[in-house]
This record gives structure tokens, C-alpha cells and sequence, in this order.
């Protein structure tokens, strides 16, 4: 089962998470892949992931925001930190035997085209058809939604950040 | 920070419960409260929940689903059984120092009106403004949606149970 969630919403990557909890829970495995985030930003579920040993591993990969955020990095860099974490995530899915494959962000690595659509279903097709995938992030393109067996989207009716109210620790991170 | 999960789309839950995640690994408290979801039906989400002891609390206090799936019991004792959990809520929420609140399918409740809207702003009253609140659940009432600083809705752009597959084990519990 392919889930995409996409839409400009809170809860996309928590949503996942929630999905992680509830499986390992029914004794399976899990694995969670971070597009876009760098490991230099602590965040509260990485803390709290990490204590859960093998059964749910996380591992960050990207080399931060992309041209927003006082991002100084060349595109080629994000560019190329991203195809190297495709290829981590390659061999990482074809080594462990798991249930849920998280690939947290890559919508947005795919729409800011660090990644094509090619490498994303060439990463899917080495996944065994009985193991879950959830694919999240804002501006899923079409093609990621017509593959999925589950889109949904999540809508900001209404959001602080409107408002001018910044990230906090334990809300957004 | 009063947060609203509400629509159709799956991930409702699972976000309010990544969101937990989240916050307790910043060194903080969480007690969840499952309206409708009854003890005699054990989640995934269940199982990994109870392994974090005080930081993290989870209970249901449902008598499960209304009206649906094969429910025979009369309404009015799914009001009490709502109304009773309201009631042990609020004294847990005055009793425990806790960062998160989550009032899970407290919509659901209030929608087939378990209970009254003045019933669910009393508790929320009694909640310190510091601690955040999170309210989920489809059919959220306007009034809910006005009260919230933010909401999301979870919209079904494609689902599986629309082709007529069944809830399964490690996936919707």
C-alpha cells in the first residue's frame, strides 16, 4: 500500500510518525527517511524515535531548507546530498526486512526537482509490495498521487504561522 | 495553541499522536483521551503508547462506534458513557501538570451530540492556557473551528476503503 500525504496542512510528517507508532506496536518494523531536514537540527520525535531501537530507525538526509530560510548552499549541492540519500535508502530497503518505509519530504524534493520522478519509482520498485511506503511533503506531483493507493490531503484552514508566529520547540520541531 | 485535525482523509489520529512524539521528546507530558473508541478493541498505537510509562498516558473511554458497524446499543448510553469520560477527563487535566492535551474523536462525540459544545468549553477552560490542545475527529462544528488557532483538514483525495477494502491490523489500528 502506497500513501502520499501532500497539502500545505500541519500533521503531514507527525501523521506518519502516528502511522509508525501504531505499527511497530503490532510488532513490525519501521524505517523513516528525512528528505530536506539536516542533522543539525535536533528534533523532539528524533529524540524519542531513537529510543525505540531497531524496530524504528530514522535517519536524516537532506542539507537543510532549500532558497528559503537564509539557504546559502548552491542548488547542485542540495542536488547532489540528495541523489546520494536515494542511494543510502536503496540499500538500506533491500538489507532490512521491514514493514513501513517512511519517505518523509521527498514530495518536496521532487517538486524542487533535487530528485526525479524516475529516481523515486526506481526506489519504489525495489520495495517488496507487502511493505507500506508513505511518501509526504507539500506539492506531491501528479504522477506520485496516480501511483498511490492512498492520497490524502491536508488542508490549512487556518494557521498561525498567518499570523507572523514563528516555529516552536515541541510544536513544529 | 488549540489545534483542530478534522475532515474525511486518513492521518487524523496518527498526527495528533506523532505530535506526541514530538513533545515528549522535548522532555515534556502528554495524556491522550479516545472518545468512541472503546478498551475492548487493542490498537498498535495502544501497545507502543503504554511503553512510555507517566510521559506519555493514553485512554479510551468510548463504547464504540455509533449507529454503525453493527452498534446495538441505545444512544443514551453513549451519551453517558461520553458524558462520564468528560467528567473523569476534567479531573485528570486539574490533577496532572501536562504540556499536551488530546481529545481524540471528541468532533465525532460532539457531532452526534454525546455531547454539547458548553460541555467541551468547560474542559477547555480548565486546561492552562499553556498547555496545548489537540481536538480531531470528521464533521469538527463551526464553533470548534472558530475557537481553534489552527486547523487542519485531512481531505480523501483517494482511499483504498472506497474500492471496498476492509480496516486491517498495522494499518488503521
Amino acid at each position: 500500500m502506497i500513501y502520499v500525504f501532500t497539502g500545505n496542512g500541519k500533521g503531514k510528517t507527525t501523521s506518519a510518525i502516528g502511522q509508525a507508532i501504531r505499527v511497530i506496536g503490532q510488532g513490525r518494523r519501521v524505517a523513516m527517511f528525512q528528505f530536506i531536514k539536516s542533522k543539525e537540527w535536533e528534533t523532539g520525535e528524533e529524540k524519542t524515535i531513537s529510543s525505540f531501537g531497531k524496530i524504528f530507525s530514522l535517519e536524516k538526509g537532506g542539507s537543510g531548507f532549500v532558497g528559503i530560510m537564509g539557504d546559502k548552499l548552491p542548488k547542485k549541492v542540495h542536488e547532489k546530498t540528495a541523489k546520494n540519500f536515494l542511494k543510502k535508502i536503496k540499500k538500506a530497503v533491500a538489507r532490512k526486512k521491514l514493514d513501513l518505509v517512511i519517505l518523509d519530504e521527498i514530495n518536496v524534493a521532487l517538486f524542487l526537482k533535487l530528485i526525479s520522478i524516475k529516481d523515486v519509482l526506481s526506489l519504489i520498485k525495489i520495495i517488496p509490495p507487502s511493505t507500506d511506503i508513505i511518501l509526504t511533503g507539500r506539492n506531491a506531483p501528479k504522477k506520485i498521487k496516480q501511483i498511490a493507493d492512498l492520497v490524502t490531503e491536508f488542508k490549512a484552514i487556518k494557521h498561525p504561522f498567518d499570523k507572523g508566529v514563528a516555529g516552536t520547540k515541541g510544536r513544529e520541531y
